[in-house]
């Protein structure tokens, strides 16, 4: 980190913004690493969704600029899992949880360099609580790191190739029907698929129909944005994260059909 | 924008917190002007709610320093509403959709001096995504000129007079009745009218009898601060942005008579 | 405050985000302290709770850098309450409402070195809005200390022995049972205790019997994390303040068993 530039350190939770988890965080950064410039990327991932907040997170990353970044989704703190720092191939430090969280973000920055298994790391806060490690461990090496103590101090080196991996999720074609995983549903009920537009065999303007899990077929337009379509309209769409995605002008998708994260959709012509 | 003070940047949004929409931004000015200070004025706007949003950015821009603010509430995002940029002629410069989200908060400012449409702005972030101007157009400028970068250069010179307006939501007397019409519900369900305490012919601590929309009336004091007034009791007062407001003293007005953004109130004499 | 470090200006309120009250703050701390650090510890305390606001900024305090640390859950503002600055033994400002908000904090920082009643402030916002102290008050007289403006100009001095003092939730231990209030329960449902583990005559993976104020029994194991108990079942750990927690892994104990702030539970071994 150059000494002209204020580094950056962003964090990623599920800790929601009703409790003091967030704020204490931000007081640990600020006085172990004052000039620190901190970014909230969101605190809203569902509670304990690995899967979720790693999608988020790698996402999110093209449009940060290069920091250290902390994402704490953790069902298991407290266990055994391995609590780690890595080192990209882009100059970013990734810190949290090696439960698959950090996987398609390190993916997005080119790939691990350096790993450390930092549970025991000297800047840890003590006594460790065994069940705020985002506090106690994660963001006091990340806050060391960005006030530029070295990498290898923060802990015991670590090989990459033992890392977890979040295998993303999938979607495949199926005799002109696209079977496509439900990644996310945000605030306003748009769902995003862990698919892309190319992958549809449809022309802009055409329509789709869309068979839930429950049954239910919704008919939607393929369109490049809302306004193409009427209110109370159904469409599919490029989502900002350039993937494909379902929405419903006006309303929200996911709370009117009671879709959800981890839900297979297939759509073919209609 | 002086070198010596940092610039200053201030975001209201209906993009909530639960996704990485608000964090995502931060990123963005953040790469391009590393030296802003971003101000969150409020990311709760009620979704789509472009009066609302207008009415909450013109009420706390005194409260703000003299910056770049951004405004997104945009419900024909992708459509062909503009996309502008608006220099105050109190040295504020307004970033957003042309929707008559900025209008009431350029008339605070002095009235627009210079106008620019920016949906093909240089600064812009490519592809733009048809759904997140936010991300790809208004927060890139609004870093660039809180960077320095002349506002001449932000997009092509747009005519004040071509920007679309919102008419302020009017309140009226009817022998003796104030009719006003509901701005806002805050999340203590207090509810804020178009209208100013001096059009209510009422001295401080007399009784009014309000009358709500599903025809129900409730008796509220008139006061000045909710401690006037026991538990339970509802009560007329100025609020903080000197606006009249209705609120249920330990309880939601909004929530308990089921008030909405846009309800006619009939109030008078009780 | 040293020249070479940003002060730094904290905030902890009942305002919640959906509104401008958080943004308006941070814009008048901005105007008054451009240098400041601002840290929102949270905005989620539970609406006019004063006893769990206090109870989160006294946790919450030993990992904030020293600064100037504004609390406001202000049942009565614009009542007769005092406004308030102390200057703490450690270096630290609180400044808030008279109503014991602030007084575990305050003995957190080794009670309080001097004290003031800022209503009058010279630094105040005018005309002061009677039920937005935040803003028109609090914030103000906080930027201006955070400033380095003398402590003796914020207002009238006033005896640390006059301020209101509120007295921690206390539990005992009748017969070999701890009858422990609870103090606080947090977005994911987990619930604090006004007690310490070491009340508890149990050891590490012993069982309790804990007794609800509806009568319900819950049997719940004592570990040290969530991951040494199954999923759905109910543990007791000392959480990240160091204090008696209930929880359910992977649920929420607060809501599966309609436990509040304020409940009396009785716990034995079972």
């Amino acid at each position: 980190m150059s000494a002209q530039r204020r580094p950056v350190v962003t964090l990623l939770t599920d800790y929601g913004v009703l409790d003091v988890f967030v704020g204490v965080c931000h007081g640990v950064i600020a006085k172990i690493c004052p000039q620190a410039r901190v970014i909230d990327i969101t605190h809203g991932v569902s509670r304990q969704d690995v899967r979720g907040g790693a999608q988020l997170l790698a996402q999110s990353l093209p449009f940060l600029p290069v920091g250290v970044h902390v994402a704490v989704v953790d069902p298991t703190v407290g266990g055994n899992r391995r609590a780690v720092a890595l080192e990209l191939v882009d100059g970013r430090v990734l810190i949290g949880p090696d439960n698959g969280l950090l996987w398609p973000a390190a993916e997005v920055g080119g790939g691990v360099q350096r790993a450390a298994e930092i549970s025991c790391s000297p800047w840890r806060l003590q006594p460790v609580s065994p069940t705020f490690h985002g506090r106690d461990i994660f963001v006091p090496v990340a806050a060391h790191i960005a006030a530029g103590d070295p990498f290898r101090q923060a802990g015991e080196p670590l090989d990459p190739a033992l890392l977890v991996r979040l295998e993303p999720a999938r979607s495949r074609v199926e005799g002109g029907t696209l079977v496509a995983t439900v990644s996310h549903a945000d605030r306003f009920g748009n769902v995003q698929l862990a698919a892309s537009a190319a992958q549809l065999e449809l022309e802009l303007g055409e329509r789709a129909r869309v068979l839930l899990p429950a049954g239910e077929t919704v008919s939607a337009r393929l369109v490049r944005t809302f306004s193409e379509v009427s209110e109370g309209e159904a469409l599919l769409f490029e989502d900002s994260a350039r993937q494909l995605a379902l929405a419903l002008n006006g309303g929200s998708f996911a709370g009117h059909h009671a879709v959800h994260a981890g839900d297979e959709l297939r759509i073919s012509r209609d």
